[in-house]
């Protein structure tokens, strides 16, 4: 059957190298025979920021708002504002999302950060027992697609911005990871603003060849919940022992006082 | 000489844990004889987009849009938006930033990420030659103080959200650290929301005690600028070979493929 991707897309102008990748994606997917739906999160005016706006009529505790608690009640009785509702179904119809901007202070530009604070709601993304492996969304893939300032040697682990795996865990793991998705190895463009004309042709190049085959990777991997126990979410004792003789932690951040895996956050596999 | 503090705080509700947080700082600061500005964010219907309307006037480039570049000549020119003017000019007076905020999905909610992203414009906050320990912030301390969903044992190196090093790492170096901050240990209040009321009121007591000896506290560690060549922004081989023996890696992104040095983003001294 046809897939449907959706592309969460954050730039300001269709002159953009975040631009031509966007299109490039929306061609070659749609060529495939996929439905290619784009959030094009700037041209929209999309609200960034989680207000009790976001809820139709009254809130539950105007006092003492809470955002995470007043969303999820809003989410259960269909009270969210027609936006976030807008963005939950072309969501819930989506095969694959690709996320797609520029990295601004080594994490998403704010428009976008707002996009997940405010449409990954609790109940609707994930749930204190729907989450990680068991999350959600886990029948769902999902992927980081960016443009960097930086050379690629500056986010290495000898690098003056340090590991790009260390960088990528809060986005992957906390966000995409957490609600279930399978994250698919994130597409980095690496400084495209400082790069030849034909450079930039090449990466755009190599993104067209990769998406032929995108939707039959095999994503980064995780650590199963049911490793963890299930009161203080510990690694298990016996999961531990395991991995007891091993030279790397299993993941970035569950590294177990260990190396950290290297590329586990690039590369499927690792 | 009396310190001036700014305050850049991100919650919807003076009823909550974080009003208290920030309003316990104020409190105690104001009684030592600081000065202390407060940027409400929510309450000043902050903009967080990053958009062409920052810039007064006509952009230099209407047809491909760089944010990075616009904002920069917009600095040199005196011609962004009042609304980020503002907010840099409480932050040239500033001795001491404190971001007080709950944690959205491993990092600041977009508001706050529309401050970070809109407010240290290239040029005002960082240059190519002016970061990191060479950085133009580098006579003034920041921290983060914030509140998460979660427990102590969920963000440690076996818990299920993986070690709180980490996630710290790209908003600690990413951004105050590479604007030249010394970098204040973060206060971390974990799971209010999940405590009693008695439990609440003790995190508050401990934060009022440790704003008395705040502006004395020593920063947490990051490697100097001129351990990297000025090419390829690699630790120079000397640095490496020093560092050969040592168990750990220098900090939690340049861990040179050893184990993280523990508690790292967490506390001064390690």
């Amino acid at each position: 059957m046809a897939k449907k991707v959706l592309i969460v897309y954050a730039h300001q102008s269709s002159g953009s190298f975040n631009a031509a990748a966007k299109n490039a994606a929306v061609e070659v997917l749609t060529a495939q025979g996929c439905t290619v739906d784009v959030s094009d999160l700037y041209a929209m005016g999309f609200k960034a920021t989680a207000t009790a706006e976001d809820i139709k009529g009254e809130v539950k505790n105007a006092e003492n708002f809470c955002y995470l608690e007043e969303s999820k009640l809003a989410w259960e009785q269909g009270k969210l504002s027609a936006d976030i509702m807008e963005e939950q179904s072309k969501l819930t119809e989506a095969d694959l999302i690709i996320f797609q901007f520029p990295m601004y202070w080594f994490s998403v530009p704010a428009i976008l950060k707002g996009w997940i604070d405010r449409v990954l709601t609790n109940g609707f993304a994930f749930s204190q027992e729907k989450r990680y492996s068991q999350g959600i969304f886990k029948d769902k893939k999902a992927m980081l697609s960016f443009t960097t300032g930086s050379l690629e040697s500056m986010f290495s682990p000898t690098g003056i911005n340090g590991d790009m795996n260390v960088t990528l865990w809060p986005l992957q793991n906390g966000i995409l990871h957490y609600c279930g998705f399978q994250v698919l190895a994130p597409q980095i463009f690496w400084a495209p603003s400082s790069a030849v004309a034909e450079d930039r042709k090449s990466m755009l190049e190599s993104w067209r060849t990769r998406l032929q085959g995108l939707l039959e990777e095999k994503p980064l991997s995780f650590i199963s919940l049911d490793c963890f126990d299930d009161k203080a979410f510990q690694l298990k004792p016996e999961v531990q022992e395991k991995h007891a003789s091993k030279e790397f932690g299993l993941t970035v951040g569950i590294h177990l006082n260990k190396s950290l895996p290297p590329h586990s956050q690039m590369k499927a596999g690792c």
